[in-house]
């Protein structure tokens, strides 16, 4: 019996160490991708393309393990929670992945156009409080501090304001001026994808009270991106 | 040991229901929210925002329920890969409902703006393409029919295929007039999230095809939305 425990807590490890790994690689492409996005630097874009496959790769084998501990040891309660904690962390760190590939890919489309300036700093803004709240809420999930992970949820409505902010700042340049519109088109979706990914942090900080307290959070998480919510604003409808 | 094999086979009976009962109401879903896109009609697109949390209940039992078989019955092989599957494609599901979610809410946003039924006709059709690989993939998994899972994962293309023309079609409009950007912007939202609809669609039938035969598609998925590949076109840039 001692031996299963200590078989049981093993297995644990390697996999709370995965989701580590994986961690570390999201936040390495998210860092990538905003800094190709802001170089213009298509080469670096197409490694972080080719790393998410990385990222992928240790999703699958990290869903696996957790399945064949959960078939072998049987946990319950508290151990349970830790084994699928892990399993869902993954597949949030793979959607996070998703979405600096997708920055990636946008930098390849428009390689050689030069950036306003101001627009680019707002994104990178935006991802650098992302990648802080991801970093934060692991952090949160491998000390085991529900506190930690209430503090992150509570903060995504500032990347929510953010980009709201972005969006609407990203329009007004469209509007001023047409040849505006299919850059700031993509600058738009990278904008999105970075608000994105501070819903997954949340998703996460979800997970670790999850983990801890073994319920989910039952109030309604702080609301995200409104630009959905917006009334249009003037003019005529195509 | 009779006993426990129906005992077995009667929960994965239940896990497969309620994977129906979750793609009946995700089609449900995208149905009302594309209806609502076109009738304008902002009381539709709030019950569709509203029973998106269904879809949400509904997967997080799923899981739950996939996991206790997993740890009770400890399946092997095929019956394992029946059980993961189901936990997957409850997942798949809630991302779908979430997709509807955000277009219902830019119905709302854009309430009382006289929209351009050419576009509207773009992103109906392209969901319509979406609802039905969702069906058909489905009907796949309920089957267990590996081909039909193929021609699904085939037929992304096409859907790929209408969405970077309906992009470009955006983008056209709102360099006509300055006063169609706002409205073209959630539009463009509302395309790539039946895009993604798609995409969902063509990751279950990948996860069909892996209960069926135990293996991952192993070449590269037929490429997805182009138009985050496509170079900037003429024009001053922000």
């Amino acid at each position: 019996m001692e031996h299963t425990v200590s078989a049981f807590e093993q297995e644990l490890k390697v996999l709370g160490g995965r989701v580590a790994e994986m961690g570390g690689l999201a936040e390495r492409l998210i860092h990538d991708a905003i800094d190709a996005l802001k170089r213009s630097d298509p080469d670096l874009a197409r490694t972080v393309i080719e790393r998410d496959r990385l990222l992928d790769r240790l999703q699958r084998e990290t869903e696996d393990r957790a399945i064949l501990v959960i078939a072998r040891r049987q946990p319950m309660a508290l151990d349970l929670r830790e084994v699928v904690a892990s399993m869902r962390i993954a597949s949030e760190l793979e959607r996070v992945g998703d979405l600096a590939k997708n920055i990636a890919k946008r930098v390849v489309a428009i390689q050689g156009a030069v950036l306003n300036k101001r627009l680019v700093v707002g994104v990178e803004h935006i991802a650098d409080i992302a990648a802080e709240q991801l970093k934060t809420v692991l952090d949160a999930f491998s000390d085991r501090d529900d506190a930690a992970a209430h503090l992150v949820r509570q903060r995504d409505g500032e990347i929510d304001a953010l980009y709201t902010s972005l969006f609407r700042e990203l329009l007004t340049y469209m509007m001023e001026d047409p040849r505006n519109i299919s850059l700031c088109t993509h600058l738009l979706f990278c904008a999105k994808n970075v608000e994105r990914i501070g819903d997954h942090a949340t998703n996460i900080a979800e997970t670790v009270h999850y983990v801890i307290t073994g319920i989910a959070f039952d109030d309604e998480r702080p609301k995200a991106d409104t630009t959905a919510d917006d009334p249009i604003e003037g003019g005529a409808l195509p």
